[in-house]
């Protein structure tokens, strides 16, 4: 006799595990998505949900209806998911964490969701996030902080916060969320879960509020290395309707890849990115773990000085577009933006079209760097973020996207995988950059790092 | 007996007919640049050209040295030709049409350049410009106004100046310009010649003058249409220091093509860009002698109105890496630049960081509107300009761009072909706009065109 599967395995569950079992009629996505919105309910402490869709149950029948039918309409069917609220999802607010945006129904799916649809996935809702994306600590000044699963006095990271705690929460096994400079990466190593920001304009943007033209992605977060795969496959189009969307496609299948010849890239100098010794530690000690995995190794000087004249640009190139973007929402005196917003914004009013420029040229350096790089190695690694999850009483720390911020400078896809925890007892992520359009072969080398290191924290999941 | 070829045959010929030549023998390059040199010398009234590279005659006698051991290194071995001086070319300045550059030489060719020389092309020198390369009237400031070398009272057009003129006046049988709203077409139909603006990233800018890097193209001038497709296939390839190449080539040979299966498509209301009524009825004229060779014909309407601030954005756009690129010599008060040249980039200093993304959003739509323009026609088909080249008294006309800017502004292939002469004798281009990638077939269509009208104007070569 099968055993029944308890909603405690549900929630512990990856993607690719729940297809599994809807596939084999084992759960319908009724009660999958039954268990996910009981679990949300019982977590509403963690603030990570700012919408949820009153059609989740039906979506959730639909789907069950199709498979009774031998009709499965895609290769995500009944599988719910979790959409950060800076995508567009029809019939729900696009809050982008904007006080003013809440009773505005978005008309269209954003180019990603409408892609998840076809595919069959179960739409949950929407999750909370910075306040119009900007920032590394998901403490919204009008939502309220989302909390991590794994210490709820702590930062659950940022952007993609609600995303990521979702996940790692066990209220869905994969999520959308959206990394300009690393608001996928960040999230992910502070709850220690996967995160892929894939190679910039391989997933389309359009009907995302945009944070910088050139550095947005819409990212995924999941509990399992190979939901990635899963998800990017169905995410992977050329759009027509977004300017910015690349029209070579990651390849279906993982490109032949000889381990013994790969050629893995190392920072000199970590400390001078300000890397905590405790984190150096562990990344030194999961390389070695690492082995032979990591082919031939290299070390690439990559001076920090630089960077931080990139990331300026970079921030001038987000504020000068969110002043943009955000234009209205300053303008509405009815529901006033944060101060520490309106400050970014208007110092970006201040600068002039030239001084874009020069930032923009800046920033087309980053690429050619970033390609003269990639030139000698096939992958760059490195920790996700410099530090683990630190309380929120803290406040917002400027060095959080130090590391992550390079391979969104580069236009390259990165990847963080939890490497293990500190003596807190908090994870940080192994962070895994290559050259555009390499996301494949990076996800097929983050599930080699997977197993061998095998440091998923453990989940908080509540019976 | 083979008739010796006399020195104005060379002058009138084309490119592929000098290579005809110099392949068998019938002439050495020696012997062709020494009568370009003439000619140039003899045209110096044209102020065609800024700079001649002393090195010309001794590129020409080592391009015969291999022509005689058998070693002919490429496609264009012993062939001269002109360069716009907003191309680096070693050893020579790269004014860019400013005071205050002409002690500084280029230490290393622009990728273009570079690459006619590994195809043994022989570097003549530098053509005159407007000045910043930021004008369509070629009547530089600093080193005086190009003549139209049909009528040297009249603008050659610009800011492809030197380069339009010291190819219809026989100097060399193409020639190099770049091309940002139109800068290699509006000289070509004013001139007489053929110009291409290929799509935008397919011939690489390293070393140019940047006016708008999302805009910025190299382009060919050429007194045939086959030549076009010669030099394009010697450009042609992907710069990875170049951020803005384009990976994808144009094939090497045209794609298949039914001419009665394409669709052409005229814009419904000419007169509403400004086009003269006279340009008007010549444009009738020859769409109806092209006839079947257009295909299928649909009405596009384009509105003029949302072209107008598409063009506002692209000037601003403009405007603003110009004041980057000439910060130094808006600085240089030993060589003032000309007031109106100083006006305009203080205007852009004078605009906020979100003005320029507004300006630079407005530019993303133009781009999906020519994708959706394409997706019902292969090619659109418009006059060049809306006028022959005037009187260089008359001053510089705000409107000469209006039909050349719409490629521009959606990244588009585009391809001035000469179409006849008005009642003042003077030539007026037809310009054949495809969708990115389709530079090829444009110039197969192009040719079929050249055949069928045969009105190249007859140009003044003197025995």
């Amino acid at each position: 006799m099968i055993e029944p599967i308890q909603d405690t395995e549900l929630r512990g569950a990856a993607a690719f595990q729940h297809l599994h079992w809807l596939a084999g009629g084992r759960i319908d996505s009724v009660r999958l998505t039954s268990a996910c919105l009981a679990a949300i309910e019982r977590d509403a402490g963690l603030n990570a949900w700012l919408a949820l869709d009153p059609t989740a149950l039906e979506q959730a029948a639909a789907s069950d209806e199709r498979r009774r039918n031998g009709h499965a309409i895609g290769r995500l069917d009944g599988l719910p998911v979790a959409i950060k609220d800076n995508l567009d999802v029809a019939g729900l607010p696009t809050t982008a964490g904007l006080p003013g945006r809440r009773g505005r129904l978005a008309n269209v799916d954003s180019a990603a969701v409408a892609r998840l649809r076809a595919a069959g996935a179960v739409i949950l809702g929407k999750t909370n996030l910075d306040e119009g994306s900007l920032g590394t600590f998901g403490a919204n000044p009008h939502f309220g902080a989302v909390r991590n699963p794994l210490r709820p006095d702590y930062t659950a990271g940022g952007s993609s916060a609600g995303s990521a705690a979702a996940v790692a929460a066990g209220h869905c096994s994969f999520a959308l969320g959206s990394d300009t400079l690393g608001s996928v990466r960040i999230p992910a190593s502070h709850c220690g879960i996967y995160g892929l920001r894939p190679t910039h304009g391989q997933i389309s943007t359009r009907g995302m509020v945009s944070a910088a033209r050139r550095l947005d992605t819409v990212g995924i977060l999941a509990r399992a290395v190979e939901d990635l795969a899963i998800v990017i496959n169905v995410l992977n189009a050329h759009d027509p309707s977004d300017p910015r969307s690349r029209r070579r496609r990651v390849p279906l299948a993982p490109p032949d890849w000889e381990p013994g010849r790969l050629t893995s890239g190392l920072i000199v100098d970590l400390a001078s990115f300000g890397v905590e010794a405790e984190v150096q530690a562990l990344f030194k000690q999961t390389i070695e773990a690492l082995g032979s995995h990591l082919g031939q190794r290299i070390l690439v000087d990559f001076p920090a000085r630089d960077l931080g004249r990139t990331r300026r640009s970079a921030l001038l190139v987000m504020e000068a577009e969110l002043a943009v973007e955000l234009a209205g929402d300053l303008a509405d005196e009815a529901h006033p933006v944060s101060p520490r917003l309106r400050r970014m914004l208007e110092f970006a009013r201040g600068r002039s079209a030239p001084d874009y420029v020069v930032a923009d040229r800046v920033l087309d350096a980053a690429v050619l760097e970033a390609r003269r790089l990639f030139e000698g190695v096939d992958v760059l690694v490195l920790p996700s973020v410099s530090h683990s999850a630190y309380p929120l009483a803290e406040g917002e720390r400027a060095t959080d996207a130090d590391l992550s911020g390079l391979a969104s400078l580069g236009g390259c896809p990165a990847i963080s995988v939890p490497m293990g925890r500190l003596a807190n007892g908090l994870p940080v992520g192994l962070q895994l950059v290559g050259r555009p359009g390499a996301d494949l072969r990076l996800l097929e080398l983050a599930a080699i790092c997977a197993t061998t290191l095998d440091a998923a924290p453990g989940f908080p999941i509540a019976a």
